[in-house]
């Protein structure tokens, strides 16, 4: 089975194909960033197949592979389990590949693939200790009831988490997304959530749990996920989310090119920063492109692995041309960088986002 | 010979801002065409300018113009009056504008613009009843929230209904979808729904209602949402939706290009059809690009306003590529046509859908 595609894009304008897959998946429309917890709806979607239809009657979880009691629990039995609710930003991995030159043609986000939902579940954990787990185990893999082709290979979506990271306390199946059972389009009836981690690692709509005595080499384990030189480098796996900070475009849109317009005079820009290695400690704020950096005010994160909201006083004296940007630094010293970082499949770009507005 | 002006472009590849509309706005993914009612966050969404928020708690709508007794009323006001729930589908008027060339410069939808919601509200005529209607009137003006610049002229969208048409029994002011109550992206606290229109006319975030004694001219209503032939042309304003189908594409998909895969064997094809001009009588099938068709088995539609589900029994007997097509004929005799019909605006395309799959 061949599918032949080119891998990568030096054009300005975006394939067919691109565009195809950006009318299904969903970003979240900046403004939003406004909400501590993104309404739903307007979280961002990406299906990396099809949605798979699931009847709850006959659906349940089997867990398996290296442990002593394999298990087979229903959604009303993991209901009954001991239940946690969380606040939890989640970015796909992919959020930036359109900014990059050349681009891998994928999910083409700009900067937009990115939520904060209130999740409801049970923790992960729990399960694998009621299942066993065997002496010689080393990871564990989720294997999600979507199926599709790629790199030749026909198969579920399917990733493992090491064991020790499987095993954090804050690992939860969530069969609930603010307050409600989990939609069509958000994994149910059950999906994996992996606070701090890109969004490939939290699979949906699951099916089974697997413990392995060796890792596993799966398609979108081996060779996707990873940030690496070429095709041919086996490259380094995606985990945590780099800190990223995005600020709602002020001002009113035209249509259709939404440029911004905005009137001169007092100007609180809001945004949103998040980092998957630690809490964000600082927020900048350019309004000239990136030449010059004020620090913003920044709010107490809305949970430990939630995103914080940042405000910066802008006093707009002059009509003309600006470039709004704002960069995030996390606990541990990452901070985002001006230019994007190239890397083969167009993972975690998280250089600054650029605002033009036109003062006028 | 490929060219890109301000409004048109004969270019293969989508434009940056064609990109940037289609990450913000959402696609019905077309796996969830079988559902009746679509899970919120599936629902097309078109946002024209930006998303605006609204504090319930300081909003009220006020209902003037040409009325004997002006009236402002609050969210509960409006809640404690009649209330009426109801299905109906909704599809943008520029669904299909992707596939027309040259192709107009605007939000890029394939064919994915469209959901069907349970909208629950109160009906617009009563409240038109209480304000008064004097003599003299010829339309309603409804107003939104949402605030931007489109061909030189900054406006609030804001779209009108003649006198007729809006004190239609089926009109109404809905501050709910599916239950809930509207989530930001589909107007709260309150828009219109005007069963059976394009979605233009379901005026979002609603700020006021005026009864106008003159044809409203206001950009959104003279100059966009018309078919015509060229920018000069005044055209024909656009109401209700011309009848379509979709199918949900079979078998599985490929990554990143959904080229569709799908085994030999009895295979049930399932699609929806819908039509604003009356009930479908009638959905075709053709497996062979349109070349030759079969009649669908079409159930009763879910809703007098809403899509009718069909089916259509296809035994795959050889590998091989093949085109999947619908069509649908509605009950004033409207029939999807096979090549689309280029308009300045890109609007009402209605040509049907093709859907190649491999068959191996």
């Amino acid at each position: 089975m061949t599918v032949e595609t080119a891998t990568h894009s030096t054009l300005e304008g975006f394939s067919p194909a691109e565009l195809a897959l950006s009318t299904r998946n969903h970003g979240l429309p900046l403004e939003a960033l406004r909400y501590d917890v993104t309404p739903l709806g307007l979280h961002y979607l990406l299906t990396h197949f099809d949605i798979p239809h699931v009847d709850p009657g006959s659906w349940s979880l089997a867990i398996g592979g290296h442990v002593g009691k394999p298990l087979s629990v229903t959604l009303d039995e993991l209901k009954e389990r001991p239940q946690v609710t969380f606040v939890c930003t989640l970015e796909c991995a992919g959020n930036g590949r359109a900014r990059l030159s050349p681009r891998p043609l994928s999910q083409p986000w700009l900067e937009e693939a990115v939520g904060t939902a209130e999740w409801t579940g049970t923790p992960l954990r729990l399960l694998l200790e009621e299942a066993q787990i065997e002496e010689g185990a080393v990871e564990v893999l989720f294997t999600g009831l979507d199926r599709g082709i790629q790199g030749d290979s026909e198969h579920a979506f399917e990733r493992s988490l090491s064991l020790e990271d499987a095993l954090r306390p804050e690992v939860v199946l969530a069969y609930a997304i603010n307050g409600q059972p989990l939609p069509p389009q958000h994994g149910f009836p059950l999906r994996l959530i992996v606070p701090g981690w890109y969004g490939m690692a939290h699979v949906k709509w699951l099916d089974r749990i697997t413990v392995l005595t060796e890792p596993f080499q799966g398609y979108q384990q081996a060779h996707q996920y990873r940030r690496k030189h070429s095709e041919e480098d086996s490259g380094v796996p995606l985990t945590r989310m780099l800190p990223r900070s995005l600020l709602i475009p002020p001002g009113i849109p035209d249509f259709p090119d939404r440029q911004r317009f905005l009137a001169t005079g007092p100007c609180v820009l809001e945004g949103r920063a998040w980092s998957g290695w630690g809490p964000v400690v600082r927020v900048e704020v350019s309004v000239d492109g990136g030449q010059s950096w004020q620090d913003a005010t920044l709010e107490e994160a809305v949970a430990e692995f939630g995103w914080a909201r940042w405000t910066y006083s802008w006093e707009v004296v002059g009509s003309g041309d600006y470039e709004l940007c704002s960069r995030a630094t996390d606990a541990v010293g990452n901070v985002q960088p001006v230019e994007p970082a190239w890397n083969f499949g167009g993972y975690v770009n998280n250089a600054v986002q650029r605002v033009p507005v036109t003062v006028r």
